[in-house]
């Protein structure tokens, strides 16, 4: 029995059910698929394999899943920060919003997102922006997986000058998108429910339906958003779409920091999952998530970065990180949201909550070959009691050497193989220097 | 005129009380202190120097001061986390201490510790711990600048059987150390007000004062030990301290995540300093240090990573990124602890928090060539708008490319010239393995 490719001399990380750790273990990929793996024998051969590779001691674990990105929005990383909420928006990201945001600028500001994502073990993301197909030909180029959603705003937006098409199309881009690669999954990405009407979010939703696709929506994120939602509806942001019908399987409703108890019951009883983001929501003064009451209610919690403008970077190392220590400090209990929780919210429940937990999320057989390789000789790493309490502790996206999404060599050596990062830089620095002529090389 | 080492080519971020940046612009160091910086003139000829390093494009800023660390407990990283505070100091951390800590093993710790600090830009820490006389061996080997105490504790403790003996030993130690390297400056680190005797805190300040040495104790780090400090003395940890005379400058007082209004007062009044320690408050779900509150109060706060026990690294850029965060959401203000902010506070207020001010902790005329210089290629930091933001919400210890300590090049091109990291490893691995058999490589 012989693999095209074998990941070899590591400690397995499967994030299976069971949380099984191999130590030393190893990966076979046989047509982009898991086709073995496990502990290694002591003294067994090593198994036959068109590519070995050696991961030196070092961590082999299941691709991470960052549940929600802008990506296009890297171009406007440390734009601007430490404003209030409504100055940051409307002085600064929406003004270089209509500005600068073009099918040029989108794709590359996307494929740096990209390349940041694959460089720090990020190997799935669901984003959600406009001009959503030149997001996807970039994600197509970079070789990543993806659920990618075309905006719907009750707004002109980027590619929809007119409000009225916004449905029609996010049609468009759900019927020829998956052209693009048998790694995309188109879906909907509705803004919120303080910028769509009623009418909007039900057509949207039923759009996704009728594609079988993600439907993705802004909930609950600031409390000034519950203030008005209560004033014009009379009930929470989540009780409002629960009104609509619209918190059942399929929908990923982002960011949910103000979500009270009946909330959280209104959602665990519908079946929608969450896209937790922690670093954003501290970084806009947003608040915290309660996640474990969430993970208490039986409901799906994946991880997100949120977009480049708003936390500043795409590391779900350091989110990973951020999460942990957040929900301890905010319930004063350090026993919450302890090292495998928070990894399987980065990885299978991740990608349980954007509809891809059978493909990919964790090390199992059958299961795409969407795999990360961590180098461990760093000192920060040093010693290694627990794998699992460096993943989330003290690794950090620079510890990535090796990634592989479908099978495919995308990060060698922590160099990326499908897309020109020098190219990338010169682009988007100079697409920067349009936004902000002072800005540096 | 020329220089020993010329660092040009990259964009110096001074922390002068301008917080001025020049971009691009240039260092230059002679007899192991900046004789020059300022912006490289256009068309000018570069300076001459023995050693010209080239920043390429990169960030040119003072080492990190990383004022809060227990450097041996790197033999401790990841060995137990996510439990109660109880449990994992009862069960866990100090009985590996009393196994496993010996005059070897904090040698081979603090050597760990060293080489993770000055890998990720941090020239200068601040530490306490036992058996100080070879943590300084360590920190004299690798060529940092740093404040070590030994420590005094009310228990027998590593080094010190018999706790009648810890005011004699600190002496001893400040006696004897500074001798080792003069860029280590011998302290006093007394353990808590819950674990010295009244005696022996007014004594080892006498002795602090005496040598004209830095104070450090831990304070107001857990609720418990608050409720405590009034039910067995009538008032707050701070407001005991205070009564003692404790509160004067040269005091640093670590973590205060529990003071008050009152306390604040009192310290401000004193003219103590604060080492802020969020990832490990955090962690230890011990709660929010009031850091805006202190500023406002005129209070001079540094920031700490703590022990490697409790955070689980020494990167003090993501505790930069993280004390900006955290901030924000505590208060719901997105503009409190800004990006210079906490730039000063991991740099300039650590500095003068130990002592140092004078001498370190920013880029100025005479001030020593303690200096850090990351790549910026990468694309998590691309584009560059302001320098300031990446620094504290993009940049990570591995983007750390050359540091230099006293004029000295400790890293050069990423890699470390003092210390052998590899053999470090192997011994610290060695020894993590005797502390739990199963340890992996």
């Amino acid at each position: 029995m012989t693999y095209d490719t074998l990941v070899h001399n590591g400690i397995v990380l499967t994030v299976n059910p069971d949380f099984d750790i191999f130590s030393p273990g190893f990966v076979g990929i046989r047509n982009s698929r898991i086709a073995a793996l496990g502990p290694a024998a002591v003294g067994a051969a090593r198994p036959q394999a068109a590519v070995c590779i050696d991961a030196r001691g070092g961590i082999i674990m299941p691709g991470l899943v960052n549940t929600h990105t802008h990506l296009p929005m890297t171009l406007f990383r440390g734009l601007a920060d430490d404003l209030p909420l409504e100055k940051w928006l409307h002085d600064h990201i929406f003004p270089a919003e209509r500005q600068h945001i073009s099918p040029a600028t989108v794709g590359w500001g996307a494929r740096l997102a990209c390349a940041e994502m694959l460089l720090s073990g990020t190997t799935t993301c669901c984003d959600g922006y406009f001009l959503e197909n030149q997001v996807a030909a970039a994600v197509a180029d970079s070789g990543m997986r993806a659920v990618l959603g075309q905006g719907i705003i009750d707004f002109a937006a980027p590619g929809v000058p007119d409000p009225k098409d916004n449905i029609t199309a996010a049609r468009d881009f759900l019927a020829h998108c998956r052209s693009r690669s048998p790694l995309i999954s188109p879906a909907v990405f509705c803004h919120s429910p303080y910028t769509c009407s009623a009418e909007t979010l039900r057509a949207a939703k039923a759009l996704a339906a009728e594609f079988g696709a993600l439907f993705q929506i802004h909930a609950a994120e600031t409390r000034q958003e519950c203030d008005e939602s209560r004033a014009r509806h009379g009930v929470s942001p989540i009780a409002y779409l629960d009104g609509l019908g619209l918190l059942t399987p399929g929908t990923l409703l982002v960011h949910c920091v103000w979500a009270d108890e009946r909330d959280i019951a209104r959602i665990a009883a519908g079946g929608a999952a969450i896209s937790h983001n922690p670093q954003s929501n501290m970084k806009l003064a947003s608040g915290i998530a309660p996640v474990p009451e969430f993970l208490a209610a039986g409901i799906t919690v994946g991880l997100g970065t949120d977009g480049c403008a708003s936390n500043n970077d795409l590391d779900l190392f350091h989110e990973m990180d951020t999460a942990a220590k957040l929900h301890k400090v905010r319930s004063g209990d350090p026993t919450a949201c302890a090292a495998r929780t928070v990894i399987e919210m980065a990885t299978i429940r991740g990608a349980e909550a954007i509809g891809l937990g059978a493909v990919s999320g964790s090390l199992e057989l059958g299961k795409a070959a969407d795999i990360t390789v961590l180098a461990t000789d760093a000192p920060h790493l040093v010693p290694i009691y627990h794998p699992a309490s460096h993943l989330v502790y003290t690794a950090r996206g620079d510890d990535v050497r090796e990634v592989f999404v479908a099978g495919r060599h995308l990060v060698a050596n922590g160099r990326l193989q499908s897309l020109d990062v020098g190219e990338i830089r010169r682009e988007v620095t100079a697409i920067a220097r349009k936004i902000r002529p002072s800005t540096g090389s």
